[in-house]
């Protein structure tokens, strides 16, 4: 019988942010799939739950899995199919496989496309999802700043949205959050301020290194401009208006 | 000394997604807060990390404040002051005080109240913010409905939102997630449609009731007129496109 396939968000990259559902799955999972960017580097979201493979006694399967970091759509299908029969091959031999995804397996992750073309050949397949903390959530409690409340209308937008669609939705929300870092902050400034929010804004930036914090930064809309957001491991989350709690 | 305050989020309600590190403070902490709407219904926050509570010898001092699901401002304001001055006098005395949360403390939750006020009263309070699953990614999870890939925008809306303010956010977001479910669906199913959401659009809704999962229903944005997702624990999420894998 194939395997069942299993989804699991390990969180942003602390150990202490996986959940108990994902411990109990990589606690007895025959296979463990861990999706990387080079060969060369080691996964992230393996290393979020290396403690917990450590305290088995019988050791998984592991296969890391690279999925370059391009925008080249053809090469992009070239890698999701190599690496979906990869994870077949163990699913035909009646393995069950635990795909781990940094954050949540639905939400901005390889995961998805993997899935996509596992389900397609095999519509038959038992799948699951295991959810997890998302990077935004853990850099709004790195900082203590509150990302909604009450009637508070959100976005979530990746980097290079133009800046005349950052516009109208920045009218239109509470809070804006950039999951893959800014590439021209101070175009963005210019979006956000014509859409409403001000230049004393508040805001955090939270830039991750190998699952780790590497920095942290509160400050203010203006000060944006100057600041360094372009990594993709960066988190920045913009408020319209201060709370009454920063 | 005064004691520490932590958020800690507890997820959607199933102890399986409640996180290694909200498990270790929950472990030790001397108070736990825990929030509920009413005087005579049980905690849901409390109720998803019962299991952990029993596990430990010392029997940790339980706080059960009750936060109204009402929209009276004074009124709420009275009950966050009250609910603060109870956690306060607990710091006061050295208590560390773990305030738990469904989902994430910074996402739509009450712990954002009470610690406003609370820091306020104690600029020196030491504070500290476990994130939790919210409820977005549990609900993707149960359908198996990616949320988000690639470039796309998300917006994240409570209800009552204006259908003006949800026709300009749809036009520029390929999916949309309605928190606290939809009070008037004929009318929202309209805005969407108007900012380029089709009738084929796929959605998912899901409700909760005590923590439990209650009814999962996935299907198409013509179809939830029909529905009643007015129910304040409900989470929809609709998308512009239809992926390949749905």
């Amino acid at each position: 019988m194939l395997g069942k396939l299993v989804g699991v968000g390990v969180g942003p990259g602390d150990p202490g942010l996986v959940t108990v559902k994902a411990c109990e799955v990589l606690r007895v999972v025959g296979v463990i799939c861990a999706p990387k960017a080079r060969h060369e580097r080691p996964s992230i979201a393996l290393n979020a739950v290396k403690p917990f493979l450590e305290m088995r006694r019988n050791h998984p399967k592991i296969l890391e899995l690279v999925f370059p970091m391009i925008k080249d759509r053809r090469e992009l299908e070239k890698a999701w199919k190599i690496n979906a029969e990869a994870i077949m091959t163990e699913l035909k031999a009646g393995q069950d496989v635990a795909f781990i995804t940094l954050g949540d397996p639905l939400f901005y992750s390889t995961f998805i496309y993997v899935y996509r073309v596992i389900a397609k050949a095999y519509p038959e397949l038992r799948v699951e999802v295991v959810p997890g903390v998302t990077s935004i959530t853990a850099c709004a409690a790195a900082s203590k700043m509150p990302i909604a409340e009450a009637d508070d209308a959100v976005a979530v937008v990746p980097a290079d949205l133009s800046p005349a669609r950052i516009y109208e939705i920045a009218k239109n929300v509470d809070t804006i959050i950039f999951v893959k870092g800014i590439d021209n902050p101070a175009e963005m400034v210019e979006s956000l301020l014509k859409g409403g929010f001000t230049r004393d804004s508040p805001l955090v930036f939270v830039k991750k290194c190998g699952g780790e914090v590497e920095e942290i930064k509160t400050g203010i809309l203006k000060e944006l401009q100057s600041w360094r957001v372009e990594d993709y491991f960066s988190t920045i989350i913009v408020k319209k208006r201060t709370g009454d709690a920063e």
